[in-house]
């Protein structure tokens, strides 16, 4: 008995928009260039850059625009921006116009009245006056608007949303013309069993594939668990941030706090999203194409650990991935944060890789072993 | 269309044993004895309470006849202690004899050859040739026996392990008077695809449920994944430990390094079992029964932490369960390490536990609104 699964899933890299929005301290642009730039390289088809959002709001992305210019696109990359407001679809139908634009404008609408007065200062009536006007300034300069849908499974301050009020809200959202959604986990509020049932009834009501994305937030660890559960539902798109970043808008920026939305989305501030490193990696290893270069990845990671400067929660950057053949006991160097070029231990077992990176282990793992399993095609 | 998934699922406290034989520094008696009884006090049905090992070689568990005669056993509650050799077994017996031994005793035998010289310092060949003699120890003063079995996945030499060898293997171990047996993913080198075919291969050949056991590692972020696929492949059995800790036996104790079996079962030390916290709160979420008073475990994950004196990586110790009902924004403090007694947020939208607890914050979340959620039903 096998499992049923897709040949191929999709990945949305979200670091340099929700992953870099919870950081405390401003990502330098040419970084957050870097990152962009090395994410769409490595394959990823579609690629958060920036967010519209006012700069006294959210100073992260005071560079939006630079960054938009200065980015290297790649032909059929997806470059997806993010705007709540009228002063935001503004600028990205400007950036549109001179060259620079994003192909994808998203807007986050609340699942819950509350989180929706909080998170976007507006009731859901207020909201819904609001769409009509955004989706026409936008398609008239060839933007296409995706409706990101905060809060599907849970709000931090109502508490469980019922699977049936999203699926409303998006009828009302794809009637008013928006192309794609993104139902979100917010605040790391979803379980498997209710992942197995939204996105079952969100495919039946929705055969449209451009409405089903995951999009998970780790507050509680579930956050693997919860994309495996989302591809059994038979979702092939997900989004997921390098290092397991994002969450909330950081409270405290550059060490001044008072700025962002607030200071919870939970009582923690591990609410990042699903990490990218370990989610290709679990994917990859059921057999399902990812379409990215998973070892260069994790050692985007890596650089990203080295960059921000301290060690994130991912596990394949550290761990690399399940190895595939004989490995050199202890041959291995412990994993150490900055070590970017740290060959994973799939990599360790042909001596090649490990010369080329020049290790002072190098003697010892060039002895790794390479017989070849016999077995190996029944192991897997 | 709903999961269908088991009504209850019994859990395996491994924290005493697998959890601290990769702990680096010696943890008290006194400590290990509190956690013990805690775990059994909370629910647990299983409790891994201490290695037979050399004192020399795993130090952590110098103490292991002090803890089997101090803590206060708790009837119904199975307690499982580990050993590996002639010498182990003797002990077991002996502590039998006088009255505080172990329900069960475990032993581990490697999947692979490599590892099990390694590990154990024996062939296959050697070890088979041991086990009808410890067996019939242990069963001559009523100790069950345990077959755990090591790197069922993969090896960290060898690699991949063939599915059908572990099953040869314990067909082996069967026929010759083991108890029981626990498949344990050592290095975490399971993938959900493997975990789903291994189980469902096991439970065809094997209908005995004292062998459905799942024991994951968490070295590249797909343990609870892999628990989850266990159970939706019908496993009912699992083993965790509290504070995510395990893995190999610590190569450096009490600040002195050579001690222990190596220094690497992964490139990392991140190679802890499953955590206790986190499995639990995501089998709770999806309506299974785990014997076991979460809110307790949560504040026990804390203790650990505090103990221990560093941040451990479960989540839901930091962020709690999933709210059940309204919270208020900005009201729950957010986690600190040393905070046992913080209440999760699940019981923050009753004022009466938060009031109980004494937070400065009290009365901002004592304003939280109790309304109940007419919706409540559904929305699970």
């Amino acid at each position: 008995m096998k499992l049923l699964l897709p040949k191929k899933v999709t990945f949305t890299e979200l670091f340099a928009r929700d992953g870099l929005q919870n950081e405390t301290a401003f990502f330098p642009t040419d970084a957050k260039i870097y990152f962009i730039n090395k994410a769409s390289e490595l394959g990823f088809q579609c690629v958060e850059v920036t967010n519209f959002a006012h700069p006294k709001n959210m100073p992260q992305f005071r560079d939006a625009e630079e960054v938009l210019k200065r980015i290297t696109r790649r032909p059929g990359v997806v470059y997806k921006c993010y705007g709540m407001s009228d002063k935001a679809f503004e600028r990205a139908v400007k950036a549109k116009e001179e060259g620079y634009g994003p192909d994808v404008l998203a807007f986050t609408f609340s699942m819950t009245e509350s989180h929706s007065k909080r998170n976007a200062g507006r009731t859901h009536e207020e909201y819904w006056r609001q769409i009509p006007h955004w989706i026409e300034m936008a398609h008239s300069v060839g933007i296409k608007v995706d409706f990101a849908m905060a809060g599907v499974f849970g709000c931090p301050i109502e508490g469980p949303v019922p699977l049936n009020r999203p699926l409303e809200i998006l009828e009302r959202a794809l009637e008013m013309g928006v192309d794609s959604a993104t139902p979100c986990d917010t605040t790391g509020e979803a379980s498997p069993n209710r992942v197995f049932e939204f996105y079952t009834r969100l495919r039946e009501k929705f055969p449209n594939a451009d409405v089903h994305v995951a999009h998970f937030h780790d507050s509680r660890g579930m956050a693997m668990a919860n994309y495996l559960t989302a591809v059994y539902a038979g979702v092939t798109h997900i989004e997921t941030s390098l290092g397991q970043l994002g969450g909330q808008p950081a409270f405290i920026m550059d060490g001044v706090p008072g700025i962002g939305t607030g200071t919870n989305y939970c009582p923690s501030d591990i609410v990042g999203n699903g990490s990218t490193e370990d989610a290709l990696v679990m994917l990859d290893e059921m057999g399902i194409d990812v379409g990215v270069d998973i070892d260069a990845v994790l050692e985007l990671g890596r650089v990203l650990e080295w960059s921000l400067g301290k060690e994130l929660r991912p596990y394949t950057t550290k761990t690399g991935r399940i190895p595939k053949g004989p490995t050199a006991w202890q041959a291995t160097p412990p994993y150490r944060r900055g070590w970017w070029a740290y060959p994973t231990v799939s990599q360790a077992h042909t001596s090649k890789v490990v010369e080329d990176r020049r290790f002072g282990e190098e003697k010892q793992i060039a002895e790794v072993k390479r017989r070849e399993f016999a077995n190996l095609q029944e192991a897997k």
